[in-house]
């Protein structure tokens, strides 16, 4: 549409979006389809006003909104969802700390640099290491920032995949909720407005292109894409992209990712798909590793989304037990490898027909004590028990002497101090020799994904003609790419939407107001 | 600008252009610079008319010209740089063919399928399957078509890295430009019109968001970003962009991989940037994989770009002779992995100090007896020569005892038909007995973006919110992304383009025509 026909996108809006599909192709130049962004004309009214409106009520999100308002900003929070928190209230609340204070209590010695170093050979050296750094020197402060909203951390720090050294704070629920919901409380605490079911469809910018604010749909639900009622939302200071990945946009990741089908399931939340990202790139902003998508070695082919196997395995299997392939009783990867690697062994492991042969993970009563979840995955028999390990190879037709075997074998690594299979670290290992076993199978699912917008070291969206910044946008959290390269060690996402989140409030602060009309 | 600020550009444009790095950000929302978009207005004349305009005159684009002409249409060529070719013309003329005339005499079996697995295994798998069958089915018709216009092969069919068979045909030359001045010579006789140093700035649209031209600076000179006169150029069926990769454009490539840095030279010419790549997104195309960069691993840091180290490693060294690090005089890796593999081991191959340690590759007269550039690597001292083994340890202080019993052992698999340090194909493989040795230092160079924008079997560019085609736009060859997924095979550039540049070219010639007023 033209500049004129844009002003009134909220009347025809509900009408028009149904020819979207029609409207291919050119659309950034000749607008034919409302997803493009508009240029307000005039003073004309918005239906809305805020200093800052934040699109997106994660990790990043939350921080950002609690942190803007402790700046004193006006402050709205939108979600496109019927409830607040996306992906961030579904996963296990780990938040990867360089400094903590439960580190020093326990004498493990942590940095900054080292934090870094661990995420650099995870990314494959393919991290923006300016953003990087600024995460890493922010978490341990966050974590105390958090902690006065009423945040709780279990009393022990974990050993997760990749890092060199335990640093991983989990939060007490074993869930992100028990950070998501301390912030929701502190934002409205702090009089920031929140609405659900509030989808962004295009930015609205002024005559020198800085955004000022977007085009939505209240009332929306998401199972109807154009269902809701048209609004126009004003932003003097400019908006916060908080707006996650794709994980769960089949169609988009297989552009990327051809093997990603939608015979891999995601733990995402349904509504974790690339609008929001299509949105900032028609406006001109640069995607980076949009095919850096990460797959979480730890799900259960037995159960949906996370479940209960990923805090099984990543609290006991992987620390204190070992993974065999069923045929053989044997080791074959190392377990505390980064998820890229350990997904990709594990995605390898295939019959002679291609088909997938899952692994068994499995630890005894002592490496599962802390998994919150055990109950439940036996309940729900996703995680099974056996009193010895004759009884164990038997549950997965495995060959029994060779486990008992492997499980000896392992037993002397942890003797010896040495992994000589796979050189795993065995600083959190326990010497496997007494039952009950506990034991799931395997199999990848999409958890992350590491591409998204390039942002510099105020948060600002960088545009793809210039690499300056786009003024008025803001983005934080999973929604940017560059920072964790080409794999995120776990824990990090937390750390990355906390530490970005309150990086970009405190920038958009600072940031000139433009007036606007409110109709 | 607006649309009717955007009539004027070419009045206006070379006074504007210089403001492009001040007017940042949202630039496809507003259009505050001439990189944008532009829709035509009314019946707005254009400088110059015809049914179809090739951007870039490479092996996509002079094929895609020379089958326009073919089919009938009217053609012009248009290329940003003063001399026509691009990369086409510097790089070995090696051509990938599923079942060539050549292959069949020399009892090689070789098929369409085969090449198919052969890519999808070098691309792991993230390879556009649809457009990769596109390309594999039509290089044996391909080649002959070649043939017509006097492309001439050498008598023998090569060996290049993760093919599993050998499928090169090479040109005579020993030179792309043995491909690249029989298609000009082709097109030119066929009424093809070229235009040099005539630079693509945005296109234009009609009011559906057709693209039916764009904005060009003729007379341009590549050194001087804003030079030229501005023209409007207008294509009555459409434009297709042959605009090759980014591998020069050291700002881009190292968003996306930071390592990539000016330490790291290309074989690429210095035209090769983003810059078509970026009007192609602005206009909403949907970039896939640019982050997939591929570096050459034939290459030497004796030299610039390609040099005499590229044809003599990839016709000598790798299929006929080994490469050792220099420090145990031991091989290292497979030298008939695919790129990926090969740079990765060669770079990953450092000192304490984390310096470079470049690998030895050699052989000796019977292994390098094809290698063309031997004499010139010779008279410049980036290929040296010794007499027996114990002086080529002496030329690169190399441990003697340890090489020689490296090179028994290789005559020993050779022999016995198994590499048994790295599982290397050995179907070229020659004992390596007598001297004289050739030798070179090797370290991998910039030289391929698998990377671009994501298209259709019709060669029509596809949007990023619609995944439906962009009426009038289509592109070929490199410009274009996900045929070879994570890792080109070598050979596949040329089978790429031309197969591409021809398929463009046919569906284009289908499409319907727009009438466009001249001046």
């Amino acid at each position: 549409m033209s500049k004129s026909e844009c002003n009134h996108a909220r009347r025809s809006m509900l009408k028009k979006s149904i020819t979207l599909a029609a409207g291919v192709g050119a659309t950034a130049a000749t607008g034919t389809t409302l997803a493009t962004p508009c240029a307000n004309k005039g003073d004309q009214a918005f239906d809305h006003v805020y200093d800052v409106i934040v699109v997106g009520s994660g990790f990043a999100g939350m921080s950002a909104a609690v942190q803007a308002a402790e700046e004193g900003q006006s402050v709205l929070v939108v979600d496109k969802m019927p409830v607040f928190g996306g992906n961030s209230t579904i996963n296990g609340g780990a938040m990867a700390i360089a400094g903590s204070a439960t580190q020093k209590e326990k004498g493990i010695s942590d940095s900054v640099e080292l934090m870094v170093q661990d995420m650099l050979e995870s990314g494959r050296g393919m991290n923006d290491v300016e953003m990087l750094k600024l995460v890493c020197q922010d978490t341990a402060s966050s974590a105390i920032w958090l902690e006065g909203f009423g945040v709780e951390w279990k009393p022990f720090v974990q050993h997760f995949g990749g890092h060199s050294v335990p640093r991983i704070l989990q939060a007490k629920q074993s869930s992100g909720a028990g950070i998501i919901r301390p912030l929701i409380k502190a934002a409205e605490a702090k009089g920031v407005e929140m609405k659900k079911q509030t989808k962004l469809e295009s930015f609205i910018t002024d005559d020198s292109g800085r955004v000022i604010g977007f085009n939505a749909l209240v009332n929306h639900r998401y199972e109807r894409p154009s269902s809701g009622e048209a609004k126009r939302f004003g932003a003097r200071k400019g908006v916060i992209m908080a707006t996650g990945g794709f994980g769960q946009d089949i169609a988009f990741r297989q552009i990327h990712q051809p093997k990603m089908t939608d015979e891999l399931t995601s733990t995402n939340h349904p509504g974790a798909n690339a609008d929001a990202l299509k949105q900032m790139m028609l406006l001109g902003a640069n995607p980076v590793h949009l095919d850096q998508i990460q797959l979480g070695p730890w799900t259960s082919p037995d159960e949906k989304g996370f479940g209960t196997a990923s805090q099984f395995n990543t609290i006991g299997t992987f620390p204190k037990g070992i993974v065999v392939d069923p045929r053989s009783g044997q080791r074959y990867f190392n377990e505390l490898a980064d998820r890229r690697e350990r997904a990709t062994k594990i995605m390898q492991n295939r019959d002679e027909k291609g088909q997938p042969v899952y692994p068994i993970g499995f630890t005894n009563a002592e490496g599962a004590s802390r998994a919150q979840t055990l109950e439940w995955g036996l309940k729900y028999d996703v995680i099974k028990k056996a009193e010895n390990l004759d009884d164990l190879a038997s549950l997965y037709d495995m060959p029994a002497e060779a486990l008992k075997q492997q499980v000896a074998d392992w037993n002397k690594y942890v003797r010896q101090g040495k992994d000589e299979q796979f050189g795993r670290p065995l600083a959190s290992a326990i010497e496997l020799n007494l039952g009950p076993w506990y034991a799931v199978r395997m199999w990848p699912k999409v958890h992350y994904c590491m591409g998204g917008v390039r942002v510099n070291a105020k948060s600002e969206v960088l545009a793809l003609l210039t690499d300056q910044h786009i003024e008025g946008l803001y983005a934080a959290g999973e929604a940017t790419g560059g920072i964790h390269g080409a794999s995120r060690l776990g824990g990090c996402a937390i750390a990355e939407g906390v530490v970005t989140g309150r990086n970009a409030a405190r920038n958009i602060a600072n940031k000139n107001s433009v007036t606007l009309k409110q109709a």
